[in-house]
């Protein structure tokens, strides 16, 4: 209970950091869509660990294994089960953090919760579980693209104190990609490298901002009161490992302005009707208006740092840690494919909703 | 669809601002739970219109009626029905915005969306719809201060540029209640309620932060990986009219610290494990650990101003808007109740969940 | 939890039977639906008690008042909240079965469950529960007619022993409106008629079985592998009070059949692939086929009977009961209304998730 | 959509015939439960094909694969991912098959629906299908028998007119499975096995009554007013592949009986209130009373057969079907553990629901 995510266009992930594979089922993905294999295996690879001297450096292939719902390169409508084998799966090498809780991460919730917990690297609090949601949201990616013409993006907005100037209305996948830390700002984006590379060899950690603009997309997704279309995609945000805040349009900032000088008018251009400004965000009354919708998700820094630190172990005795091995400065630029997953989940199902409503 | 919220203790709300009347089904209470009406009063007390000058003059005693689900004082463990009727309904004063899109409000988007609106007073739109929330709201407080002793607070942090300086381990909710915008902070309290009154005489509105802490939550809420507390807790304030944004513990801010500074380090505190900072804001992994639960949410500035703006109608024609009669220049004084119901709302979700699961 | 029926066309039903109201909160109807107040109202009167001798003498009209989501007469999309008012709810009349446990009643395993039960004359187990779901099937029933055609009826198909001839491709609502056990075989009818009158008499009761036929019903709907069309029918039929069985085509009654027999062999009828026969009553692999649906569903002699019976006390202690006033000797002729709006639930409801998924 | 049953105890099952594997995730298990495998492949051995003579002689050892959420043995409260691969799919052999609709299967129906169908023997309407479910189940009754110490027994009651004479509430597993088709009366036993090994030289197939009891079932099971026990039970049986009824208690057989005649009279039996008769099959209200849970399913002859059917091709156009190769005569040996495994789900999800309930 609680690994579900959708109402129509519905996931399922499973599995542990450490364990033997990771999957996601798919549940209502429309029939006779052309699966494209290798479009999913691309999001899994910009997810995918060991892409860049910044990251973790876990060898992983994240080879994914469709086993159910497609049948002769189309899907049925049955459940698409997808799994990745882990291949370097080390559980020995956390033996030693067997009975310790490390500080800022799930061990001590986990086992409070369960009485149980897995201490091989994280079990299933570990960020690899979001493989199920990136595998599924490259199925949901492509079915807007195909139905709608969407097209969804994430980049780094923020690493630290370096902020990127970033047109979310006009940046590109290419601009994003062609950045080793997924910032389309090249002036920030070698600041970051160059902040996140002394984090790397300092033993320490970064979070940051990611932002996300989705492009057309149609008006009237999202059901109020409860599943609005930024309620939704706040719950998707906040359900990722270490995010800390969302925010939609103006966010935060917004708080500062006056409705005057906050409401979006409306005028009409070329016979469609739109706002001038987009302090909204693309949703208005929680569905989509027809602007883009523009986002931001706060991640903390990653909790996994190899600098001694204080902390007790599970019969709340003292002791230091010093993390050994591997260790992730900064995940916000393999994340940028995650938030994209999610942001993709939520609109498809959002679509599929909205289609069932809709008599012309 | 989309107008139920969550999973064990289940609330559907109805109404529209001008209908007959508003209302919200309660499904999953325990039994033999003494429901004191009083309760559920006082909390739609605080969020009910005209209680100070700062606030919309509408005059509605918002006076619950429970038709179902308790019985001889106690409840059944049926569903429980409760409403407010509509006594100021004024459907006619909306009779000229019939045809309008306000900007920033629902308007366009539920006309988009259904074909159809109901351009009195925003319909469904209405933050008059959060009504059923905070009576459901006041049960599960009810049950979460019975069972678990957990205290659920909500406040005034910031109107526009002015933020208040409240200790959130300690506030207590005499110093909310005693502040006209309930800020415990009685110098910002002061400076909001004047520039709250400069707005109101201005026509134009004003937005801000709410924070919240909820002391005392059982350890071991939240299902991961999608149902975790603060996915379901983000979820909650995003589904609230007019919010933008949602942050717990360090939020955005928190990006700017390193994995090492932001970390929050274990210690034994008389035979209890805690934590010395709280930068994670209660939750782990998506799990409650033990502290307080502290998160914020920004509200925009109200979208309804008595100022004069360009917009279209229904049929893309420009039009200039000047909003006449009632006006609310700032909702978050109101919006202190909501934001503790739906805290409370998902707490004792969780709570539940967390129940069914422990073996022992 | 567990007073919410449906995925995408949800019903949430409340109340109990002597208290104040009882009610349903319909979401997810789709909007620009003309509701039709007096079908509604038509629908609830053919369940209504005390419209003929052979039925409960409780008074009630059983008024329907429509409380949102309805504006100028079309459905918003919005929740409609509708609710019947108590009228002749006499809880006193109840007072000296307080602490008695009625034999086959709900008393003792409500009691036991909540550790509390309403004694007022079934409190929610009471079938006037089902005002709720008639009203919601209604607006159902509406939906499939002027989207797809659909026509839906239930008849009394047996009482007690005698059992009726009807052709359930040709029976007509009049015919069945035109009996008043509602069987539209006239000779059985009249048998019926006589035999619950004895039974009324003699202050015992009847049960019998409920035929349903559905036809025009589009093709596809169902969602295997657990949403099958059967099994909602099946769990639709299982929730209505004093149901034991259901049975769909060729039911418990096929089991004599070998394959050969059973099997519905296709063909085509001008341009439509068609069964010759229809054991399979309307669906196969848990999807209709075009054909009609067929269903069955059996219910006990109502618990409620003037003769004197041995029961015990809530401590268990023995005591003769004898039920005073108010009997009813046989609820089928009113329960049809209650099948029809069950069925035409379930299948408005797999009509709105089909559309969501069919793309063209 | 459609593939996950379940409210707290929640299965999401997948996979096709002849895909590569079929498989199931369990979410919401209770953590700390000590996995027997063992006891889960015994299961699935009992509803393995090839286990005797009367069977499809398909050839697959069904070895189950744990993937996730058991650590050490003991289940971690994260999801149970198991899957068994098909080791003996033969797509190829169906070939034949691929543009016709085989009469009273889900080919026509699946197509009509997704416009797509998987003619590799029956695809996922095969009832390869419900090894997730009985993998599922063992789990589910594990957590019963050892919270509850609760008994869950199902076997053959009928086989086409082959009725059994078998008191449910002593029957034992043991002479269940001594019967080569799972029908603990022996005589009518051997009478089913010729009448089965007849209809498989006859190339024909037989349907039958499969009977279940469950002992030792807590009081206070089913959440009224929709998901009732029975109806829960009802959907559950429904679900499965060719079941064409079910019916709980006196069933269909009680609409004989009057009020008088079928009301359970209560007594005090050693301190504990029980009913004298058990006409309601353990639930009353919808609600488990303590009583053994007694119910039957109807199943329909399986719909392959060897003989020679006219039927019509995907255009249209009539055709003369003769299945060749493998053929299951009759499904209900193997299915005593499929209804056993629903029933096990059924009651545990309802057992954690009431424990979130129940305050003491």
């Amino acid at each position: 209970m609680g690994n579900t995510f959708g109402h129509l266009f519905r996931i399922t992930t499973w599995g542990e950091s450490h364990g033997d594979a990771i999957g996601v089922v798919v549940d209502g993905c429309p029939p006779q869509l052309k699966i494209d294999a290798t479009a999913i295996q691309a999001e899994l690879n910009r997810r995918r660990p060991g892409q860049s001297y910044l990251t973790t450096p876990r060898q992983e292939s994240d080879a994914v294994q469709i086993l159910s719902g497609v049948f002769e390169g189309q899907t049925l409508g049955t459940p698409i089960s997808m799994l990745v084998w882990n291949k370097d799966a080390k559980p020995s090498a956390y033996k030693h953090l067997k009975d310790i809780y490390r500080p800022s991460h799930a061990d001590f919730a986990y086992r409070q919760k369960y009485g149980i917990h897995n201490w091989q690297g994280g079990g299933r609090a570990s960020a690899r579980e979001t493989i199920g949601r990136v595998a599924a949201g490259a199925i949901a990616k492509q079915i807007l693209r195909e139905q709608c013409g969407t097209e969804i993006l994430a980049y780094v907005k923020q690493i630290q104190t370096i902020a990127a100037d970033v047109d979310s209305d006009k940046v590109t996948l290419d601009a994003i990609e062609s950045s080793i830390v997924r910032c389309p700002d090249y002036e920030a984006s070698e600041q970051m490298e160059r902040r996140i590379d002394e984090a790397r060899r300092d033993g320490d950690s970064l979070g940051g901002i990611i932002e996300s603009v989705s492009r057309n997309v149609p008006i009237g997704l999202g059901e109020p009161v409860f599943d609005k279309l930024k309620a939704d995609l706040g719950k998707a945000m906040m359900s990722l490992p270490a995010t800390m805040g969302f925010q939609i349009g103006s966010g935060f900032e917004g708080v500062t302005m006056t409705g005057a000088q906050h409401n979006d008018l409306f005028y009409t251009d070329k016979g469609r009707i739109r706002t001038r400004t987009n302090n909204s965000g693309g949703t208005q009354g929680g569905i989509s208006n027809g602007e883009n919708i523009r986002l931001q998700v706060a991640f903390k820094p990653t909790a996994t740092i190899r600098k001694e630190q204080e902390t007790v172990d599970i019969h709340g005795n003292p002791v230091v840690l010093s993390a050994r091995g591997r260790h992730d400065p900064c995940v916000l630029p393999r994340a940028v494919s995650i938030v994209e997953a999610m942001v993709s989940l939520v609109l498809v199902d959002h679509f599929l909703r909205q289609r069932a409503k809709k008599f012309e």
